[in-house]
């Protein structure tokens, strides 16, 4: 990163708010020396906080506001009430241009309501989807929507797989992502329309991503592709029920140790080689919601996150602006329209 | 079971057929002493493992078929062109009362489409369903549908939840099961109006069954509830997820046992401790996945699976049977039509 970033951050949303997000900054930073800070949110209580953070010294600024979003607030409630809150001054930021990425611990649907109505969807891009990145077999993947949008049409599904290509890239660096629609069989014959129409247009699309066609629930831990597309609804299931399998087998491994001396003393010895494992499966590696296709980038933190957590997610929303993100969206838009209207190529640059 | 209850055997369906269908019974004929099997299939190929068997010696007879439903035959060409195959034989003996239930290993399109011809509907249910059992941290759970119907209506939901709960009493063996309905937020607000339509009428339901409301994929290992129900595209995402992040961390294990020689002699001490383990998390243990809503027991069991998996799935046939599943289904179907119509109460019995 060359040139400075600001990050405009609410301070109020999540569990931890505000210490962990200021927190979280301060490791940030360490991480990008370029970024600068935006708290938005109650001045009491974030300004004695700043005060303890050398690495934030002269790179942090507050934005006072007493009004925040509850976390059980409904997205249009908090559409309607909410101009004064932390979340939507924080997201105004991004709007204005006075932030370049904005990251918000609170209420996801609020979040989302509040992105797409300031910040606009990009050019395309008919719905924005929820992606996160998960732990596979053969390294990281990631997944969308995961619950922006419960009705999916294949369009919206095309222009999710272009935005998860596009992150693979950019993010995680891979060159030609693989990109799956998530269906219940891998012959053609099986699913939705839906999914056999938007696999025919990824098929004949011509874009820099590799389509591998459909792949089922066990590939998305086994990373058979590196983009797993799907509709809000079914990839919601899919990370929750694969969280908590990951919680299950993690209590099977903690009762096992348990049951017996022999496994006790079994444990101190594999104890270091399991907390490496531990490390590799920790979820704060994995926090950090991308709200893809907004003209903005915004980042969701989990509300129940610390600060090492909360850093992840302010570090996923920085590689995203410093690689381009949204301008790379914008291109294969473009790209997409083009091959879809070979006539107007001329128009649609 | 008093009475005797005869098996019928699809001895071709499977990857390790009919080897393993022939093993698989002689176990389940071990636990359950008043069982006896026909065997569908290639004489010549079965006889020969038959006469090996000593516990199914005058308990088993073969009835001679070359035909066989190919393992990717679609349904619609099963339907028509399988009229003489082990699959379809095999459901036949249960359609005209020469058998109590079929169990078989081969493709699961065709064996729902031939059972649902030969062996119709339940009275009241619109569309069987497909329902599996699975560990969870609280013991196991049973969900449903796993991908027969792709689309559900209310009335599909409400149906699936009275079949669900019929089979947590009677073969998991609990009072008055919970039952959640699959979505992605257990607030009201959120996911399709079908949901909230079913989840009204669950509610207003007179079912020996405790209806949780909504649930979520985290809930699913979790154990929340002991019946999930969803449509046939969720749950199958769902199950496939689950058993790929079980894998996962099944190999994430076998490396981080591997990564150090501590490591390693840690594991020879946990050894018997993660015996232990692996049986309770034992796929096989899970085999076979239910039928439900047919007239008919009907029994689809892991086509990779061996001889102790299948027997598996003979135990739970067995069990559904014994334990008069499909009667209690049609004695709570007619109590929930006599709810929806009070003034027909007289005609509904």
């Amino acid at each position: 990163m060359s040139a400075s970033l600001t990050v405009a951050l609410d301070a109020m949303g999540g569990d931890g708010a505000p210490e962990v997000i200021i927190a979280g900054a301060a490791i940030a930073r360490e991480r990008h020396p370029n970024a600068k800070f935006l708290f938005f949110g109650d001045q009491r209580r974030i300004a004695p906080l700043l005060a303890k953070r050398k690495s934030l010294d002269g790179v942090a600024s507050i934005h006072h506001t007493t009004e925040m979003v509850g976390s059980d607030a409904k997205p249009g409630q908090a559409l309607r009430a909410g101009r004064g809150t932390s979340m939507r001054l924080a997201i105004d930021a991004v709007g204005d241009g006075r932030a370049g990425v904005v990251v918000s611990a609170g209420n996801t649907g609020a979040l989302m309501a509040m992105a797409k109505l300031v910040l606009k969807t990009l050019p395309g891009i008919h719905r924005p989807a929820i992606a996160s990145i998960f732990p596979t077999q053969r390294g990281e993947s990631v997944m969308l929507d995961l619950g922006a949008n419960v009705d999916c049409d294949a369009d919206n599904l095309v222009q999710f797989a272009v935005m998860g290509s596009v992150f693979a890239r950019t993010v995680l660096g891979l060159l030609k992502p693989r990109v799956g629609l998530l269906n219940i069989g891998s012959e053609e014959i099986k699913g939705h329309d839906i999914l056999r129409l938007a696999a025919a247009r990824l098929r004949a699309a011509p874009l820099p991503l590799d389509f591998h066609g459909f792949v089922e629930g066990n590939d998305i831990p086994a990373g058979t592709v590196d983009v797993v597309v799907t509709d809000g609804f079914t990839g919601n299931v899919a990370l929750k029920t694969a969280e908590g399998t990951a919680k299950l087998y993690a209590e099977f491994l903690r009762r096992t140790f348990k049951s017996s001396l022999m496994a006790k003393v079994g444990y101190l010895l594999a104890r270091s080689a399991f907390n490496k494992l531990r490390l590799r499966t920790d979820p704060r590696r994995y926090n950090g919601a991308m709200l893809l296709g907004l003209g903005g980038v915004c980042v969701k933190s989990h509300g129940g996150t610390d600060a090492i957590g909360f850093a992840n997610a302010v570090s996923v929303a920085v590689d995203m602006a410093v690689n381009r993100f949204n301008e790379r969206i914008k291109e294969e838009m473009v790209e997409l329209g083009r091959a879809a209207c070979p006539d107007s190529s001329a128009v649609a640059i």
